[in-house]
């Protein structure tokens, strides 16, 4: 299902219930084994140690017990009383079928493959998974796998995977934090990232081929568990966006965030996901947008989701995004600084109050704008820490508050520094922070245990905290937000007409727009010269001549339009040689029907708007500079429906010709109110909604002075697939 | 002292001879103590521990001996058949003018004075800073600091520093590296950051207020050292650039390369520095601009320093930019691939033969392109790294062999596979680089200590890849480079005519301009509608009729400007519309020198080019697109002079524009290498050199079709100081 769905306010029922994955009552090991470097011995030895207190059953052809747990010969023996919950298949995977049909037989709920060997590997294994999918279809039962490394749950002593996170000497400990991932290295890579700096991981899952749960069906159940506050995903497709949107919708609602690694940016990550997960190319600058219009926070390796999730995981949210900084080295604030603007934040002013405490507690050479310099002067005066932060603290104008310290070791008063810091910490609403670089390798660690996210550089620090910030906004906005998903939805059009693999005819695509309300020029469709000589007159000279044909493109290029037609003859000539020039390059019986004739429209400023349908985010709506320059300039915005005013008042915004529409140099001011109509009305188009336009560009819209509206002057549009299509294409 | 005059050819002399910094014969310390916690003897402790081997001297005004040492009363009492390199100040703020009085007068060659309360504190500590400037000038005593930590050499037994860095557990061994910065907590920070992945810091030094010696002085000191391979610099502000560019050409010549870690590039950081050191305001563009120019490294952060340095200081060049991955999770090999591009390198494609020996190696679900994942398969099978390893080794369409290793930890063989990478990198010529994330805690140290450059994440890995041959080719490009230095250079010219502290008249500045053979459209100047009329027959209608008047600005708003004026009656009416116009606009005696008669010219691309003078950096040329919407557009290149044809080009080739010359949709192409040429002639136009024009605008430049040639039609020149004064102005 693609999300167009979701913009109609139909939702999709929610994943069948994963009870039975994250917290089952029983367990049931096939494949289990005594020797612990096999994946069946290390998984079961994993669950041993983490303490699974439900029933566990194991399932071995000869041994009597397995790494003493008293196993059955088959799936068929095992107690026929006994309601089987969970069942992890480690056997060979050519006999994964017949495994899974007895276990479905037996009504196991879900079965999690991590046996290795199927669809990665080519045809056969890819017949393999069908026979599962088939199998598991039929029965019910829900599948993880194959080839993952498995699912834990923390909080009940879960965990039921080979990874070797389950087997270091300490174990993960139950906490805020959720890790749910397409890779199981990567799974294990996330863990041991975030630990030390955020309080445990209780959900942990590795989604492997997807035969049938995906990790947005995870991510969906585990945010809705009231004890997670951070769901750390990594992703090299996007299988099921609109669970997503949901999961990310539920997180926000708890005050929970969903953060996202997602792999196979550029084209060259694009090709190795592919032979990694067999994931799609897909253009990023999509994802981008998706995953921005609904919150979900991106990361770009496990380094940044780390830094990002010890502060997703506190239990403070920012108020603002004005920060204090406190520092003991020039450098750092200078450089933290340079961050703040290029990160969404702003550099408090303090005010007379706090400049005069500063002022009367600090050395002379110490700096007490912000950001705050108590100098190397700390080490011989410890006090000079706690003094600054106090003043930052009572400074009205800082939501947040940075204290940076730079090679702090040996010849300072860590446990006061420690102290100051958690105490303020304690003692404030605001987010702190601490930057510590280059000091006492063992602070850190302390910080953090005392609940303190702390990074290890600049650039670290404040991307981290701007992301925090723009997270905490999204939410109220979206809170507040009246999106078109409320806009009283449409009936289903019927189908749109046709073309053989291209754009609609322009006279075509002009009148479908039309339909819809949407403002277009106005014109005629002649089919000889003297209609098109009338139609003229009709409109007033000067007009715009072209062809119109289905499947038309680079119509200019083809010399098929004349702009600036100012009389009769002129009309005529261009009539002929058009007509020449169509039979020379537009081929195929009834695709051209006639010629455009519409009047010259002058004052407009030139921009695009189009859409365009992704295969997992569903339509996509484009805004931008327009004119022929237009594709060079790449001036454009990505914008994800569900749509409102404010966004598309943004994005417009956000573009570098934005200036010319403000009135630039003399030049009237834009009717900006009417292209972000426009936009919104295209976006909440029936046809569009059902996914029934692939393609869409409207390029120029001329948007002319204040109070006079847009107007759409040329049109493309494809018809595409319903989305009934697209739902059986994936 | 600006470039130009390096543009010119003209070098400084060097900055005199700092042997008596980097190597004193002898050493005497002013102030020094007893107690630890003092920086006076904190400074004489690390002296000590370090064991500097030269003659130690020691004033102290009361105490026979100092931390063992005997101590001389004052200066005047130090034996006088002594000869005195190097004297290290550390007396209150008060005392330090006399103290270099004494210093000065028994002929010390170099004073490092480490004590603050100067020009950082305010205008009491200015004055102070005055009068040590001008006692040192008179005695030819070359000063560093005051306000600074110090100076190091390792290789001499040298700390004369009271940074911590020479405090710590372990002493900073002597080695390849250097730290040079402005900022003496940022010196300690680059030094720890860099310990255990670089073989040492030779030099270190911390510059403080530079009342005379700068970083730039001293980069260019021990760039000449045949064993320093990196030199680290902190930086707020750009003083000296010339000789900045000076060491990092002594430093490629021998294989080595200058790192720049400049703060204060936003607004808020610029703010910040300007408290912290006094820095100006600089546009941050034109920084990027030259150091990228002169193939200064830049770092974003203190982490990204040492993420180059420990690349840098390597005994290895990159022969290509095409990179091999090896690793066992498939998740970070795409996260590693997606970064390739963004950072200039190339996905290796493999030959048949090493698909071939993969494919023979590998277990049947381990991908075999690139990169090549082992899988976790790694666990039970630990020859598959050094089979993969191998065959990437032999592939001759690898130039970088990264491999990436994710939690590694106790059920893997990691001796065996510290051994594979280490063989590898002994074995072969090419780069190796290991990307170890989150395994086992001990493995990067060990593998650094083999020296291999290890990094813990994706991001951080490429990045500093992508620069380390982006430099490679900057200093190869360098060696086969032909710059405007070696164009025969010019006669100064006579001052430029004067503007009131604006533009000249257009009339003047395009005079000038084609006096200077750059091309510039043609036209006449008149002085009454009559002589307009007679021009306008004479140039041909239609024509442009503009207002010529020094100090002008914003002509096109002030209606000042007509086009397309088709006949006399027109331009009659327009002339006298102009006039009554400059009556009420343009005020002064004398600005107006007439009206400028030009043809309109037709079929050209608009494009711009520009010249502004940085006062640090000298001239910066700027080209980009054009027209009324270029300033919004801000599509600019900017180009630090020397230039050469390639740069020129490539900087064109960059803008987003670009396909616009090459014959976008139909269009003609455009004469790209007449834009070329005016770029190169206005940089080496003599007035431009010798610094006279503090700005230039000439847009648009008309780029008419191949072979047609470049023609700029607006120009708007400011005349400046010349360098001498700009010289003086710092």
């Amino acid at each position: 299902m693609a999300l167009s769905e979701l913009d109609r306010g139909r939702t999709t029922p929610p994943a069948s219930n994963l009870d039975a994955l994250f917290r089952p009552a029983s367990v049931v090991v096939v494949g289990a084994s005594n020797e612990r470097t096999k994946i069946g011995g290390r998984l079961l030895s994993h669950l041993l140690r983490y303490g699974y207190t439900g029933r566990l059953y194991v399932v071995h052809p000869s041994d009597p017990a397995v790494q003493g747990v008293a196993a059955y010969r088959s799936v068929d023996e095992l107690p026929a009383d006994s309601a089987l919950d969970l069942a992890i298949v480690a056997v060979p995977a050519v006999r994964v079928p017949e495994t899974i049909r007895s276990l479905a037989h037996r009504g196991v709920r879900v079965a999690v493959i991590v046996s290795s060997g199927f669809g990665e590997t080519g045809d056969a294994g890819r017949a393999l998974e069908d026979e599962v999918r088939d199998c598991a279809r039929r029965s019910g039962m829900r599948v993880l796998g194959p080839n993952c490394q498995g699912v834990a749950n923390t909080s009940v002593g879960l965990a039921a995977s080979f990874s070797s996170v389950f087997g270091r000497t300490e174990e993960v400990p139950d906490g805020t934090t959720a890790v749910i991932s397409q890779s199981g290295a990567m799974a294990a890579v996330l863990t041991e990232l975030s630990s030390g700096h955020v309080d445990g991981v209780r959900y942990w899952a590795a989604t492997g081929n997807e035969l049938d749960l995906t990790v947005a069906d995870l991510v969906a159940e585990v945010a809705t568990d009231p004890g997670v506050r951070v769901v750390q995903v990594y992703l090299e497709n996007m299988r099921a966006a609109d669970r997503l949107v949901q999961a990310a919708r539920t997180a926000h609602e708890r005050g929970a965030a969903v953060l996202v690694l997602k792999a196979g940016a550029s084209e060259e990550g694009a090709r190795a996901a592919s032979s990694h997960t067999g994931a799609l190319a897909q253009e990023d600058k999509v994802v981008d947008a998706f995953l921005s219009r609904h919150g979900l926070v991106r990361a770009r390796d496990a380094r940044q989701m780390s830094e990002l999730a010890r502060l997703f995981a506190g239990r403070k949210k920012p108020r603002g995004n004005r920060v204090g900084i406190v520092t003991n080295s020039g450098g750092l604030g200078v450089l933290l600084a340079d961050e703040a603007a290029v990160n969404g934040l702003a550099m408090a002013e303090f005010g007379p109050d706090t400049r005069t405490r500063l002022t009367e507690t600090l050395p002379p050479f110490a700096a007490t704008a912000n950001p705050i310099d108590v100098t190397a002067q700390l080490l011989s005066r410890p006090e000079l820490l706690g003094a600054a932060i106090r003043a930052v603290e009572a400074e009205p104008g800082v939501d947040v508050v940075v204290v940076a310290l730079g090679i702090l070791g040996d010849y300072y008063d860590l446990d006061r520094i420690l102290a100051d810091v958690v105490e303020l910490d304690r003692r404030t609403e605001k987010l702190v922070v601490v930057c510590w670089v280059a000091g006492d390798a063992a602070m850190p660690g302390r910080l953090a245990g005392a609940g303190i996210p702390t990074y290890d550089d600049t650039a670290a620090t404040m991307r981290a905290l701007g992301a925090f910030v723009a997270h905490a906004r999204h939410v109220e906005r979206e809170r507040r937000a009246d999106p078109q998903t409320s806009v009283p939805t449409a009936r289903l059009t019927g189908p749109l007409p046709r073309a053989a693999g291209g754009p609609l005819s322009e006279a075509a695509g002009k009148r479908l727009l039309r339909s819809w309300g949407l403002p277009v020029v106005d014109g005629r469709l002649a089919v000889s010269a003297d209609e098109a000589a009338a139609a003229a007159r009709e409109l007033g000279f000067p007009v715009v001549l072209k062809v119109s044909a289905a499947g038309l493109a680079h119509k200019t290029e083809l010399g098929l339009v004349d702009v600036g037609i100012g009389d009769e003859a002129e009309l005529r000539a261009a009539a002929a040689r058009m007509l020449a020039a169509t039979e020379a390059n537009v081929h195929g019986d009834g695709q051209v029907d006639g010629l455009l004739v519409e009047p010259c429209l002058d004052g407009g400023l030139e921009m695009s708007v189009g859409l365009l349908r992704d295969p997992s985010v569903g339509n996509v709506v484009v805004v931008g500079a327009g004119g022929t320059a237009a594709e060079v300039l790449a001036d454009v915005q990505l914008l994800i429906p569900p749509l409102t005013t404010e966004l598309v008042r943004e994005a417009i915004h956000r573009l570098r010709v934005a200036p010319l529409l403000h009135g630039f140099r003399g030049a009237p001011a834009r009717d900006v109110d009417s292209l972000v109509r426009l936009v919104l009305d295209l976006a909440t188009t029936p046809a569009v909604l059902a996914g029934q336009v692939a393609s869409l560009d409207l390029n120029p819209v001329l948007v002319m002075p204040s109070g006079q509206g847009s107007v759409a002057v040329d049109v493309a549009l494809t018809p595409g697939h319903p989305t009934s299509d697209i739902k059986e294409g994936r």
